[in-house]
This record gives structure tokens, C-alpha cells and sequence, in this order.
């Protein structure tokens, strides 16, 4: 049960956005220019970033979520559980290797980020863009996670609401639930 | 010197504003939402949170700027350097106290707010929304100092450049540096 009265049973972020549209507004869209926006990085690369940085701070809602949204986005013939299993020996680019590497260590603190893991990263060709926006989507994952798991949001159990929701996520992306947020935040104030 | 070439020679998390304005956005409108908007907390006790958990995250450039920030809207006869000497002992209020505990606890991780630290501050009269905000002000700058150290931005030594820049956050808020990065990127592409 979340540690305070959300007024909604949402879960896990969907909860805190319904609870306080406006600070749901601004993450949002966070989360679609980070996730979404056109980049150099796939869709998927970036919501694999996202899941293994919930991973490592153990938030089991975001990483089953951002799980199922790479697994839906991956290209034919990747499977998530047998990269999951060892980023190393993943058939997935050294590019991507390398920033993943960048990723887990902006989980653990930003002065982490070590020179030579940027050299790494561009001995392999990462770009300064795509460094950048894997640092923020590193740290932006440690701020969503931190916002799940210390307000202790519902996690459901059932693997069909992970699945349902990142066939909506796919096709409509991270905006719509605001303005069912805002919605359901007018109709509480009538 | 920065991990990548951010194109300017702003400080901290400026350079990045200005180097990618289309995360700027958001990041900016979330911190004036958080710590500027109406709220039954103080504009200086929001600081006084963000503060402390950059503290904890030993980011220098953050804990210096919203120290700085802090300051300069504490009303007459407090003193940061007592309040941030021992928080314990500091002449505020025992809400803030416990509010400060939960920010510390998600610092290390969202699961280390125990309904413990949730009942304590309710005992001392912290709201629902109170409670909410204290949990994501502490995420959002677990974020915020990742992505600050996480690409090594430059950190002024110049105890002037602070006070500076928290005379221009009193009178203007957060959301002026996101046109001026617009117009940086804007020039940068003519």
C-alpha cells in the first residue's frame, strides 16, 4: 500500500502522476524526448538503458515496465531475456555495451563516470549526443525509480498489465496519461 | 573540463541546458514546479531539502548553488551554516527535521523509506503532499547531480558566480535559462 493516500488505484507511477498532474506534466515529457524523440539510439536501445539502471536499483515496477517496452520495440530476432541474461556476451553493438557501462556507473554516483569509460564509449564510436542522453536517461532513471519505490506504489503482479500497457506505450507513447491525470484531478475538485 | 563538447562555457548543469535544450525544458519546468510553485512548504525549506541531498551525493556544484539558493530566502535570523552544521539540533521545524530524514532515506534508495520515517513526520503534522514532495524533490536531484557530475561539468571555485546566480533565481525562477539555451542552440545552427 503507498505510504500516502494517492486517491487513485493506479499503479506504481501512474499512481503518483494521477496524485499530482503537475509535476506528472514535466516528467513526461522527459521521458518522451529522452525515450521517444528521434535519436541515433533505437527506441529500444534506450529503453533497455532504462531497464537495466531500474535493475540495479532493484525497482522492480520500473524494470518489469521498461522491460516489456524494450521486448515490444526489439528488432526480429533479439531476445530480451537472453540479453538480460549477460549484457557481455549480448548480441547487441559494442556501442551499446559501452554505453550501458556508463550507465551503471551514473547509477551508483555521477563522479563514476570515468574518463575511460568515455574513451571506451568512443573508441566505439558513441557520439557526444548519445553520451549525454545516456548519462540523463541514467539519471532520470534513478530519480523515477527513487519516486516509485519511496512513496511504496503498487507493483501488480499480473504480467498482462505489463504487456497491455507497452502495446500503449508503442503506439501512443509517454504523453496521453497526463491528460488522464489532469482529468482525473478535475473530476476529484468537482 | 567536461566529458563531451557542450558548445559554451556555462557552469554545471547550464552547459548541459544549453547544450540540449530539449531536455532542458522539462528539467526546468520540474524544478520550478517542485521548489517555487505555492506549497505550504517554505521556498527555503524545498532548498534546504535539495541541499542536503546534494550534500549526500557530494555534488559540489549543486550543494553550493542551492545552498546559495537557501540563503538568500531564509527569513531574518536563521543561518545556514548553523542549519547545515546539525541539522538535528538546527532551529527548524520538526516537520522539516523528519522531512529531511525521508530525503536522506531515498537518497540511498526509494526502499529505504520506511513507514517508520512516514509515520514520524505525520506526527509532527507533515502532509500527504508534504511527504509526496519531499520524496520527489530528493529524486529528482539524485538526477540532477548525476547528470551534473555524471558529464563532469565545470564547477565555479568564485563564491560570487552563487550569490549571483541565487539574486537572479529569487527574482526570476528557474524557466528564463531554458530560452536563453534555445537562442544559444538557435545561433549555433545559423
Amino acid at each position: 500500500m503507498p505510504h500516502i493516500d494517492v486517491g487513485n488505484d493506479q499503479p506504481g507511477i501512474r499512481s503518483l502522476f494521477f496524485y499530482r498532474p503537475e509535476t506528472a506534466g514535466p516528467l513526461s515529457e522527459l521521458a518522451e524526448t529522452l525515450l521517444r524523440a528521434p535519436s541515433s539510439l533505437e527506441r529500444w536501445e534506450r529503453e533497455l538503458i532504462a531497464t537495466h539502471v531500474s535493475e540495479l536499483n532493484e525497482c522492480r515496477y520500473c524494470a518489469t515496465t521498461h522491460a516489456a517496452f524494450t521486448s515490444a520495440q526489439l528488432p526480429d530476432g533479439l531476445d530480451l531475456t537472453i540479453i538480460r541474461a549477460d549484457l557481455g556476451t549480448a548480441p547487441i553493438s559494442d556501442k551499446l555495451k559501452a554505453l550501458l557501462a556508463i550507465a551503471a556507473a551514473v547509477q551508483q554516483n555521477g563522479k563514476e563516470v570515468t574518463a575511460e569509460l568515455i574513451d571506451r564509449a568512443r573508441a566505439v564510436e558513441a557520439t557526444d549526443l548519445e553520451i549525454h542522453d545516456t548519462v540523463l536517461i541514467a539519471a532520470a532513471f534513478c530519480m523515477f525509480n527513487r519516486y516509485v519505490d519511496g512513496l511504496a506504489t503498487t507493483v501488480p503482479d499480473d504480467p498482462d498489465n505489463y504487456s497491455t500497457r507497452a502495446q500503449a506505450l508503442v503506439r501512443d507513447g509517454y504523453l496521453p496519461v497526463v491528460e488522464l491525470a489532469r482529468a482525473h484531478q478535475a473530476a476529484r475538485a468537482l
